[in-house]
């Protein structure tokens, strides 16, 4: 056996059985050992952002990591955007890089980069393999960080690490370090914040705490002091839905941000980030609580985040309170609405009909900034989103939740500029036979950047703007370029064809692509 | 007028009027700067690998860099990979890649990343901009550097930088320094080692070498001396076709090139670097001459390369001898090939019928290896490659060297599985109305690897390295990609309806794809 053999062992003892892909001449070996692992099912990528946005996708619904196989520096270059969006997302994943041969490196190839100061930024964990020998420890090494830091890991694989030879070795799978967990002192400080605050106090969760029992168990604290309760603005994963809790996120605007926490006097941080502005403004304010505002970390990313709620619960006497924000059931289902589509009405439509127990990857950007919202009372769903404002995020995020829940639907939202980042994801739905259906919000201009050029003072556009902000001269005709990679589609311009080719693409199996003119 | 509107007047000043861009929200007042300046013309791309690929490609062939406009991190991320064949092709370049505020970046706002550690392995310069009153200085100090290195630039722009208020000032093109030439001693050494081994030398060229009077000056030395001569493996631009110099470049696979190179005992470089392996295989060498090679640097990258040559011929004696290697006419033009299509008869129509003056720029990787040598005497015409073996080149490639160069076909040659990592150019060739004829090698496959999983003693692939290496199930359908970007395209399956479509495209201006099924 040679160090790539080892490499897949490794991360099968450990449970990861999936490796989104897109190899290169220096991954050929780790490629060969590959094909000696049925068991591991291998995806391939047409343009890595693909790769690790699915590998994002499948990690935040698996809730283990999956491996990624990229292609020297360039490779992970072009892998790096949907990394960024899985650290923001605390997303585990494990990228194996391959690189050249150790002694090749001194010869400058032309493919040769540094990959470290590449990786760095979008990886939490980055870790260079020394030998054949090597590659278990580091493996397993990045495996378990992926799960306890938890994030990006990104390990290089120089070529000879991958065909040398080693013995063979009995495999265990790796044992995770114990979560920390939270101390009394700041269990009790933060009651006593929460107490004293009131209705002015705020919970603010990520991560974990966003799934149903954490956030359940968060809201019932919140019954019993009156607090109030949000998500971040940008989360990995929510459950959500009917009888789940009805938690607001923080919203995008920055103006409706600070409207929205304005009374917040007392901010206890789940795994969240203090809110900040996705971007400044000039004379507008970085961060999105007030001035006087307290904020403390009941607990950070690392911690055991359900572990603090409960813990929480306990401190205050919380556990048996009927949990505030449940979402109800909608007292009647809404029409659905007719004439000449907009966003507004496929993002209705969708709400309306969305099926029980889909997955909704939601990439819709200004389109869809309100559908979050009308879907607190939809059927139980998953909800996973674009985290760290690279775009093109969405159609691989739709990949990975694909494989990794078979028997799900997923949903895409997904606005047009963003989606032609990663366009080529389209042909993984179809050669997987992917359960996705994907509505394009075609509204053909980046229309955030138009709020924004407003923001900044500009009305009236002249040809520069205008051909930079728009993406018309010519439209693209997203019916035949998802035809062109395997999808079927078709095109709603009324409200009436969107709903009736939204029911159908449901009924059906299979990638399906829905070209919403708006 | 703020940091924005000097930016833009710094550009323009020194002759920077090309701003190939996808904004995003920091760089609003970028935007609206470039709005206010119509003599810039800016080129949208929807993703910013077709961004930096298309300005590589333009600085090629204007021989002056273009702007990029980059939106923060992840942004400059996805340019990368376009970066690296840049920095491999020696282009200037100047990216301005927007931050946020400078008082903003302590929140760790969502797209926030190390944009330095990004960008350093990509570029040969790199500056933050501190203050409005530095952007001036700092975008001069780019160019340049961008014309002297030469090579890739990089200014981050924090969005108050560009936002602030700065005094109207005059500006002025900056001077260049003049490029170093090389001493007496060298030439004499290089003199005599020429003399001293005759046909065993070799010359071995990059850069701006390899356009027609250096090369042919070259030839001269050659002619005199009995040497031999090279272009680099990869190469930025090369000026060819009958009537030049007829160079070689040094083969991709390795035992080809040590065939190529055996004889060589005095290898001279001048820009070029040490011939090497593209990659490490088990058991054969990574320098591509022998042990016994004496290697000499007559000059390097950022010295006066033109320069160089000339003083050796003078040094020589040679400025006289009629140059060695020129391509002659076609005896005869080869009857254009019949039957099924494969990659070696569409190489040979389109080098048959070739346009004169046209610009090739050529991504074919497997299907097209050994098309630039078919085309030594072929109409004069411009020969731009990958250079950095980072795919997603081509298409980007030929958007640049078509705004270059309104009034010149270019004829891209494009392998399909490298054409789907930029398939979004497609759309900017379309909006651009830009002059070029792409064709598609439609092998369905990553051919490429094929070849390298024998190399590596795979024979027999399973299900995973097929699902790895094959492009088919389903076939793309270049047709309708193409089309729903809004670029004429047709399909050719036969010899003849391939050769019929090549001349029907040469015809007409504007985009045109031809999808060669092989």
């Amino acid at each position: 056996m040679n160090g790539a053999d080892r490499l897949c062992d490794t991360l099968l003892v450990n449970g990861v059985d999936v490796c989104f892909a897109n190899p290169g001449t220096s991954e050929m070996h780790f490629v060969a050992a590959l094909d000696r692992k049925p068991q591991m099912r291998c995806v391939l990528g047409l343009f890595e952002g693909v790769v690790t946005g699915a590998a994002d996708g499948y990690a935040r619904m698996a809730d283990k990591p999956a491996a990624t196989l990229l292609h020297c520096g360039p490779g992970m270059a072009n892998a790096l955007a949907n990394m960024h969006n899985a650290r923001r997302a605390w997303t585990p994943m494990i990228n194996v890089v391959g690189d050249h041969a150790t002694y090749h490196l001194q010869h400058d190839a032309p493919l040769t980069s540094d990959i470290e100061s590449l990786a760095r930024p979008m990886s939490h964990f980055v870790r260079r393999i020394e030998s054949a020998q090597d590659v278990g420890p580091a493996i397993e090494e990045a495996y378990v960080a992926s799960l306890t830091l938890p994030g990006v890991t990104t390990v290089i694989l120089p070529a000879d690490c991958a065909w040398n030879s080693l013995e063979p070795a009995e495999l265990k799978p790796a044992t995770l370090p114990a979560l920390k967990s939270i101390d009394g002192a700041t269990l009790r400080e933060v009651a006593a914040g929460l107490r004293k605050h009131g209705k002015r106090a705020a919970i603010m969760l990520t991560g974990l705490a966003l799934r149903e029992q954490p956030m359940e168990m968060a809201a019932r604290i919140c019954a019993a002091t009156g607090a109030q309760i949000f998500a971040q603005m940008s989360n990995g994963r929510i459950q959500r839905g009917v009888g789940r809790v009805a938690i607001p996120k923080v919203y995008y605007p920055v103006d409706m941000a600070l409207a929205q926490l304005k009374d917040v006097d007392y901010l206890v941080l789940v795994g969240a980030q203090v809110p900040v502005g996705f971007f400044a403004y000039p004379g507008k304010p970085g961060r999105l609580v007030h001035e006087g505002c307290e904020v403390t970390a009941l607990a950070r990313p690392g911690d055991d985040l359900p572990g603090a709620i409960d813990a929480l619960a306990d401190e205050i006497g919380a556990r048996k309170s009927a949990p505030a924000f449940i979402a109800p059931p909608r007292t009647e289902i809404p029409a659905l609405p007719t004439g000449k589509l907009d966003a507004d009405k496929a993002c209705a439509i969708v709400s309306t009909l969305l099926p029980e127990n889909c997955i909704v990857a939601d990439e819709s950007v200004s389109s869809g900034r309100m559908f979050y919202f009308d879907c607190h009372s939809a059927p139980q769903h998953d909800y996973i989103q674009l985290t760290g404002g690279a775009i093109g995020e969405g159609i691989p995020l739709a990949i990975g939740a694909a494989v990794a829940c078979p028997d799900r639907k997923v949903v895409a939202m997904q606005a047009d500029g963003s989606g032609m980042y990663t366009v080529q994801g389209l042909w993984t739905q179809a050669r997987e036979k992917l359960d996705i259906v994907t509505v394009i919000f075609a509204n053909r201009t980046y229309q955030i950047l138009h709020g924004e050029m407003r923001a900044v003072g500009v009305n009236d556009f002249g040809r520069n703007a205008t051909l930079m902000l728009n993406l018309d001269e010519p439209a693209l005709d997203w019916v035949q370029m998802a035809r062109g990679m395997g999808v079927e589609a078709a095109r709603a311009t009324t409200a009436e064809e969107f709903a009736d080719l939204f029911k159908a693409a449901l009924k059906r199996k299979g990638p399906f692509l829905i070209e919403a003119v708006i």
